[in-house]
């Protein structure tokens, strides 16, 4: 028996139903009555797929197939919270993935010599408490217990009194860690949230890089001075010297290359009207790539220019860093098995770098990580016209079960 | 007896305390007790220098001296309302000249052909009730009746609401209205509110031209993509295209030249997250100059590369005209003599624009207009570190003070 896609649809659209906000786009967050809904669904498909079925100290589910072997086990799957007025594929179809790979082992009445986990994760995009990628980070043993008191949501809530509301005990979050060798592998199906695969006709994505990010705030001082009455020359105008540096950030990330993407998503004008030339202008840069020192090299590039145009313009900069996170190179290993299985199914597959941080990301620090994409229409994502073709999704499930069985040996 | 400047200086720190916000710059708002406290020391001191006292229907006060002959008139004076935590010089500097100047010809007890107004007008800045330049439309007939109900402060009072409580009756606005057979001209000393006549080491700016004013709205959309996900090439970023047009507009203004500057002073970012390609970017562009056809220039060159990089970066763009106020030529005739007496009571004059609008633009419509400027420090102004030195207002009062004994031909 293969993969149904009845199955895999009707999975996506029940798991949709747990929606706080109906008709505008999916949002489903952490510790709410959704995440409840959606998880007693969860719970009782892995049941009838028959998986040994508990949640972990975190409150990730969990559907165990054993092995003939205890340990070390291979884990599989995603998360299933989401941003507000999100889609319907940005975690659950990696989590769907899981199902229908439990599904299809019963089905074909497969045995593993390695113990199979199912997982499903919460609190990913960080949309209720902040932070995100809560679940995986407690598996790798980066939750502290004070920092279940420290994160609250928009009304105050501690993790640890939401988690306590929902049945979990907080002072038991490190029974959630796993130990390295415990854990044999982690593979992820994802959506791509990006337009590269649609673009270039592929089925596959198979991710080499998980992308390292560093998030810098830059703030340009000047003078306000009056627009109708400071000459040209006498002016230290921080948005003029801001759009010269701006204007160059793409040339730099393509010059760097090697899909290198460096982005200014924020910008602020103090004080910001139309007849005062500004005061101050704060601007964020997020550059990503899949080596850190092209990242640094966009980085040097950005403060260069900055240094010589805000000595010519004579105002003042700062950079601070908001966020640095190195990249990650997936496992060579299970990238031969997934590029393998693409082929083997007749697929077209591309070697990707993945620019989004997943919960792939945090568990190479403790096991080896394969990461598969399937093509976002569009390139859309974290909005309601999310969306990835039920037959393309199949065939990501289709090469993950055939690596979870390599990985596993099945016999 | 000449120009005294303990009277100037006593004028000036009388007035500062008619001040909604002591300790935080001057705040004298239009028809409130700050204006009722200024008003009447203004008219006790236009009383003590001999002149007939009296308000025009839209709330100016008038200080007339007869001459030989009942009419034209001839006026000089400026206004004294503020800006929110401004300082004391914006308007008062211009109000006290017309004090001193009238002082002076009691002193010496000159009669002029013609008679001489001394003028004291409010809501020049708008800061009450938004537009601004009150008092000097009603006297041009530029203030319809339908307006004093149309504008509101930001207690949604109305002018009309504020003119009755303050003693005035809306339905009479119109015999503010004075015809241009009836005014030889106006003169206004106002300090410069920029840096050019301090850096030049300069007493007086004889102003030319009051500049004209475009002031644009661009609107750039573009398609907002994930900030990791969306390689450079794929993306349609509107900050990136706008970034490239705003380096260039100092370019614009500096080839434009003449005086001609250019100003970018709002810009907001959408959706505005670190991790987002823009959606869209708005930004106004003030253009000022005192030749129309630089001005449009100016906007065509804007116009011309949002084109270019638009069509580049595959977003749109829309402008749209928020303002657009011609130049002005100011009368020939006093700016000789301001230039003339300049020269004669052995000060360095400059021959200037002025880049801000003031009550003498809006004269212009219905008689002969001369503006003086004196330095302002550091170029500063709107904020509670404005300053002229009284040294340098006492200069520009001798100016003006020989000029309006020439224009009213005093024996």
């Amino acid at each position: 028996m293969k993969t149904n896609l009845a199955r895999i649809k009707n999975d996506i659209e029940q798991l949709s139903k747990f929606n706080a906000t109906p008709g505008k786009g999916l949002t489903r967050m952490t510790f709410t009555k959704e995440d409840r809904g959606a998880g007693e669904y969860l719970k009782e498909q892995m049941r009838q797929a028959g998986l040994e079925v508990f949640e972990d100290a975190a409150g990730t589910i969990v559907g165990r197939l054993e092995g003939e072997i205890d340990s070390p086990v291979v884990m599989i799957g995603s998360h299933y919270d989401s941003v507000k007025n999100g889609g319907n594929f940005d975690g659950p179809a990696g989590v769907v993935t899981g199902l229908e790979i439990a599904r299809l082992m019963k089905d074909n009445n497969l045995k593993p010599k390695y113990p199979v986990e199912f997982i499903a994760m919460i609190e990913e995009e960080g949309t209720r408490f902040g932070g995100g990628l809560f679940a995986s980070r407690a598996i790798v043993g980066d939750v502290t217990r004070e920092s279940l008191d420290t994160f609250k949501d928009s009304q105050g809530i501690s993790i640890a009194e939401a988690m306590k509301e929902f049945g979990f005990d907080p002072d038991k979050i490190y029974d959630a860690v796993r130990k390295p060798e415990d854990v044999k592998a982690f593979l992820e199906l994802h959506i791509e949230q990006g337009p590269i695969l649609e673009a270039h006709g592929k089925d596959i994505g198979v991710v080499e890089y998980i992308v390292g990010i560093n998030e810098i705030q830059v703030i340009v001082k000047g003078r306000p001075d009056h627009a109708g009455t400071t000459p040209m020359t006498m002016r230290a105008d921080p948005l003029d010297t801001s759009s010269k540096v701006i204007s160059k950030i793409s040339t730099f990330a393509k010059e760097a290359g090697e899909g290198t993407v460096a982005t200014v998503g924020i910008l602020t004008v103090l004080p910001g009207a139309a007849n005062i030339v500004p005061a101050e202008v704060s601007f964020t840069v997020d550059i990503r790539s899949k080596k850190a020192e092209l990242i640094k090299q966009v980085r040097k590039n950005i403060e260069d220019s900055l240094e010589e145009i805000s000595k010519l313009n004579g105002v003042q900069y700062t950079t601070i860093d908001l966020l640095n996170v190195p990249p990650v190179k997936l496992a060579d290993d299970i990238i031969d098995k997934l590029n393998k299985y693409s082929y083997n199914l007749g697929f077209k597959k591309e070697l990707m770098l993945s620019g989004a941080g997943h919960d792939a990301m945090v568990m190479t620090k403790i096991t080896d990580v394969g990461l598969i994409f399937v093509p976002s229409k569009a390139g859309r994502s974290h909005c309601p016209e999310e969306w990835t073709d039920y037959e393309d999704l199949q065939k990501g499930i289709e090469v993950a079960y055939e690596t979870i069985k390599d990985i596993a040996e099945v016999k």
